[in-house]
């Protein structure tokens, strides 16, 4: 991976804390422990930050890809502390135990900090080890990681273009079908959530993404914003699309949602799609270095409130209206810092946030318009070139 | 998620130990939350196993998909225990654990057992709390999942069958490639690992599957188990393809190796692969109930080091010939119990393994051969039915 990790901060707090080291025991599916090694496997390996450096302790079978690929001073395998022999000496967990305490010593690492999803099994036997082991509770490494440098910026624009295409592919489908009975028709055959997911989803892996949670949710189902939408597509109703595709090579995510409606959705639905537009650039207007999320969040709130709509701001309780926070953190994972809702603290130029303005009714349908952008020190940049527009066109895009 | 989950053994534990309750703490990318529950969700919640059933912790978000989907006694939101209030008061992480404490509490559980990697900042938490909070080290629930209802096999042979259609595709562009100058060439473009591990990833996708780790590797690259191979494809040499989807609506994986090659690789190589078949055989015939992973893996290792070969049990340290296992469970993870390995245990009816001998040196290539079985009383079912042989045809399959 190519990212130039600063891991200033996380050092920082080991020296404040009188801490010998940092800890990491995951898969590269935990995005920090990714992000610091610079290197992925499916089984879990350690990663361990001193003053000194960045050292893995990892399996024989993974000893040569991490050697090449990874961000560390060293990369050690399990058998150089028998890992083998103390697993058949001791079974399983005790002999994963002490080949990492060895390790540990190996490193002159008496205390750790871990993160908060440190396995527990780990930590409590490492203490029974006599290491101390100390919850780091502010989750500095996902703090440090919402910061991207350009090349990472670069890796999430990459996934939005090909997040465009698939958009493009759901677009036109939904433009050029036919209508028949109050139901969309292509080749002859009702145009279902399920296909259009699938064309998109084919669209993503040409591009090298990846994505299986596509929502293509039409009506009452688009009323539900976890709802990913089944069957028949209809005229005359509010279609959600909400992709978020994840490169499979670098890892980065993208994120972006259009609604479109074939015919006429009505009058309240068209409503609803102008406030949520106004809501969607009010929140972009928002976005600057210094400014918070909750600023962000309380700046779409406005709009929508004042157009007659309940939020969770105007009532904690309700189930229509605007029911979820304007944003999140885009990058190793879908959802990250920084916050774009009530708790979002202070945005910082290279954070990656999506806008993503909704309102919600089972008897009306659901309207979502999303785009990324990354903050910049006067505001923002938009990462995502595709029209906003209800009626769904065949050309797409912009 | 249909499956009839039996407990017992962990409420056994539980009993024989003197505590009040299981706690699993995490989204449904943990084949644990995911088969107790019976529920995903992209973000953690809470899952609690007493006598009296299982009791879930979600957010309002989730609430009603977990009241209709989960396998449970009770689902509660966590603002049931004024979670906003508490985060509000005493921060998010600190907030989170009273709310889980109250939550426990109303439960009358004050002490639980938790798996090996529950999150330690929730364990200590709870501690602090005045909570007892003891790791399971045995890994009951994976060992529980590790034996599949009838149900589960037919997700599997399903996601097989998808596998197959994969395997096929790829096999038909091997087989139908021209050669040009050693380069296998396609549509007049060089036939790349690339371009076949993406038409079996749309193939896979078309089935209902998801797979972005696809390996086809050729020549050296199939030398590394783990390489998932680059470049064009090329004749006279070794070409290891294996696939391992997974059914994106109830998660099963199906795992399937085949090696292919146009052209002649050449006396060794072909040596290789017919050892490998036997080796796969001698695999197979062994598998039944009551048998260990263990003596599945010597049959295969007896078969290897008696054609000259070198496995990991005559050499440790080799880099060349069966330098893995025999097999892994496959269920809701990719590699889970039980191990066909050196400490493999006993083979339970209702297991599913993989049996995946394999002959690696960079100076020839890679072979692997490799089916998904059920074990049985008798022996074994094979989940897989696809033609095992070293010429790729256009046909495939059967």
């Amino acid at each position: 991976m190519n990212v130039d990790v600063d891991l200033a901060a996380l050092r920082e707090y080991l020296a404040a804390e009188g801490l010998d080291g940092y800890l990491i025991d995951d898969d590269a599916s935990d995005s920090d422990q990714r992000y610091v090694s610079g290197f992925t496997a499916p089984d879990p390996y350690q990663t361990l930050v001193t003053q000194d450096g960045v050292h893995l302790l990892v399996s024989g079978l993974e000893y040569g890809r991490a050697s090449a690929d990874a961000n560390a001073e060293s990369v050690t395998r399990r058998a150089a502390y028998d890992y083998q022999q103390l697993v058949g000496e001791y079974g399983q967990y005790e002999g994963k135990i002490r080949t990492l305490a060895a390790f540990l010593e190996d490193h002159e690492v008496a205390s750790v900090a871990v993160p908060r999803n440190f396995p527990t099994g780990t930590a409590d036997g490492l203490r029974e080890e006599g290491h101390t082991v100390t919850v780091e509770r502010e989750n500095i490494v996902t703090d440090i990681r919402a910061t991207k440098t350009d090349w990472e910026v670069d890796q999430i624009r990459a996934s939005q273009r090909a997040n465009e295409a698939a958009m493009a592919t759901a677009e036109e489908l939904i433009a050029t079908a036919d209508v028949e009975d109050g139901i969309l028709v292509h080749d002859g055959e009702a145009l279902t959530s399920e296909r259009v997911t699938e064309e998109i989803e084919v669209t993503l892996l040409r591009h090298g993404c990846a994505l299986d949670e596509t929502i293509v949710a039409c009506g009452a189902d688009g009323a539900d914003p976890h709802d990913r939408g089944s069957g028949p597509l209809e005229s005359d109703e509010l279609i959600v699309i909400d992709i978020f595709p994840r490169d499979k090579e670098t890892g980065y995510f993208a994120d972006m949602t259009r609604t479109f409606a074939r015919g006429d959705p009505g009058e309240e639905a068209r409503r609803r799609y102008e406030v949520t537009r106004r809501a969607y650039q009010a929140g972009l207007e928002t976005v600057a270095a210094g400014v918070t999320g909750a600023e962000v969040h309380d700046a779409v709130c406005d709009v929508i409130e004042a157009a007659g709509y309940e939020t969770l701001r105007s009532d904690p309780t309700t189930e229509t209206g605007f029911i979820h926070s304007t944003g999140h953190g885009v990058g190793l994972d879908i959802h990250e810092q920084p916050s774009v809702s009530p708790s979002g603290g202070e945005l910082k130029p290279g954070h990656v946030i999506s806008i993503e303005p909704g309102i919600y009714d089972p008897a009306v349908g659901g309207v979502r318009i999303e785009d990324l952008v990354v903050v910049t020190a006067d505001g923002h940049e938009n990462l995502t070139e595709y029209r906003i527009g209800l009626e769904p066109t065949a050309s797409g895009r912009q």
